[in-house]
């Protein structure tokens, strides 16, 4: 273990667009979020590559307008950061990030953590958007990236009946990429649809979803809203023990983590033991 | 000249991401939006490539989301397009398109145009906007495609006050690249900025445009709005005759083309006349 007194924990506020990425973790040979951002931090530190732990561990396509993440760095490299005078080092290391990294991935803020800070662990709630066009406004070559196309109209009040069924404490097994000794139990605090500007959006927010859940939620959905499937067909899906063939996962490239919420400062490292003893440490 | 009674002119309504075009106009050996859409026109007519006329002419890596063209086909060809039973020839070229396009173009509707119609002279109004981030929001990288950077603060009241200045029937050759026989007189409708969600948007309506006009404009007034010009300043560049070296022309990707006006059916004609006895021929 490294000694605490020599260690500077960052928190970093950035967003990407995930078009062009295989996802959020490091994988040999593809271009990954987590790939790009060690080797920026890398090329600025002038030191081995620091591990980031990211709040919400996207999958390939998937894109995040506020996601948070934490680095620890020595209290040498950190000390280098300014770079000039009249800079602190969080400010030497956002204008190198952004110096540096691909346009599709922008940081917004970096900061000295506060102490107990875990990107991962300390978080009380992620918040997803989910964004289609099913046709009530014309195709938009430029929002292409980010917005899915649904071949059939969907009912806002159809979408909202199925989704309220499926919010609350309870186990997502039947959305959930199994895992071995991984809890499927989340509370999820909101899964709802509006229409806005002629797009349907759902807002997903819950403590924590597991591999593709919010995709899979979606796509559990869509069926109900465009009156191929009714809502006792959804009921029964949602009550297996394991994830439904029935159920298409929803493209990635329509899914945005849009927020990641912490509680107070005084509370951080009491939230992360707490996530920590529930779910699995991998 | 063909006879017209064996000719059906189509309008095309459309939308573009300009990123990855060499602009609308073809050019030998560059990919350009013109250059596509001709080329999947003959695919689809199995016919003799034809000729694609725009509206707005639109520059390399400058958007549209509401772009309008027309296009003269034989009957024989026309006739073919259904492609199948209950099918109109327009909806048959609409989803023949669709299928053949790449995902930057879109084809939005598709229809018999109506008589003395011409996408280029019969219009009375092209309506542009520019997007520019100014810092008051973070930079999000799923919009970077269409919205510019500006790294100083813009005052929108101080853009107002130097857009104003421009508006009306006047000579805008400070503003245009200069061509042997065109006029630069034009009428600017409208130049006006609003911060929506954070971000500016300048919209800038005219009967027509002369080549990189409103990324002129808006070049001509930033330096306005973020405080290193006047209003002195703005009014001795645009009195100038000729393109003025101190404008820095603003980049493409922040401006789209969303909306073309066409006068009633009963004067598409005679509009296009009027236009084409003011404005040259090429």
């Amino acid at each position: 273990m490294t000694e605490t007194s020599q260690i500077v924990r960052a928190r970093l506020d950035f967003a990407y667009d995930g078009t062009e990425f295989s996802g959020w973790a490091l994988q040999p040979g593809l271009r990954t979020v987590q790939g790009d951002l060690e080797a920026a931090l890398a090329r600025l530190l002038r030191e081995e590559t620091p591990t980031v732990v990211v709040a919400g561990r996207t999958d390939a396509g998937v894109h995040a307008r506020a996601q948070v993440a934490h680095v620890d760095l020595s209290a040498t490299a950190w000390s280098r950061l300014p770079g000039r005078a009249q800079r602190t080092p969080s400010e030497g290391l956002l204008a190198g990030l952004n110096g540096v990294l691909p346009p599709d991935i922008r940081v917004h803020a970096v900061a000295e953590a506060a102490p107990g800070f875990d990107a991962r662990f300390s978080a009380t709630e992620r918040r997803y958007v989910y964004r289609i066009n099913d046709g009530a406004v014309p195709a938009d070559p430029l929002t292409r990236r980010f917005i899915v196309t649904h071949d059939r109209p969907l009912d806002v009040d159809a979408l909202n009946a199925a989704s309220g069924t499926l919010t609350g404490l309870r186990d997502f097994a039947a959305f959930c990429k199994r895992r071995e000794g991984a809890t499927t139990i989340r509370t999820l605090t909101e899964f709802s649809w509006a229409r806005r500007d002629g797009l349907l959006e759902a807002t997903v927010r819950a403590d924590a979803f597991c591999h593709s859940m919010v995709r899979s939620l979606v796509g559990a959905v869509l069926p109900v809203g465009d009156g191929r499937r009714d809502l006792e067909w959804l009921a029964a899906t949602a009550a297996s023990d394991q994830r439904s063939p029935a159920v298409t996962v929803a493209p990635a490239h329509g899914l945005t983590l849009e927020e990641v919420v912490y509680p107070p400062d005084a509370e951080l490292a009491s939230r992360a033991e707490t996530t920590r003893a529930r779910r699995e440490l991998t």
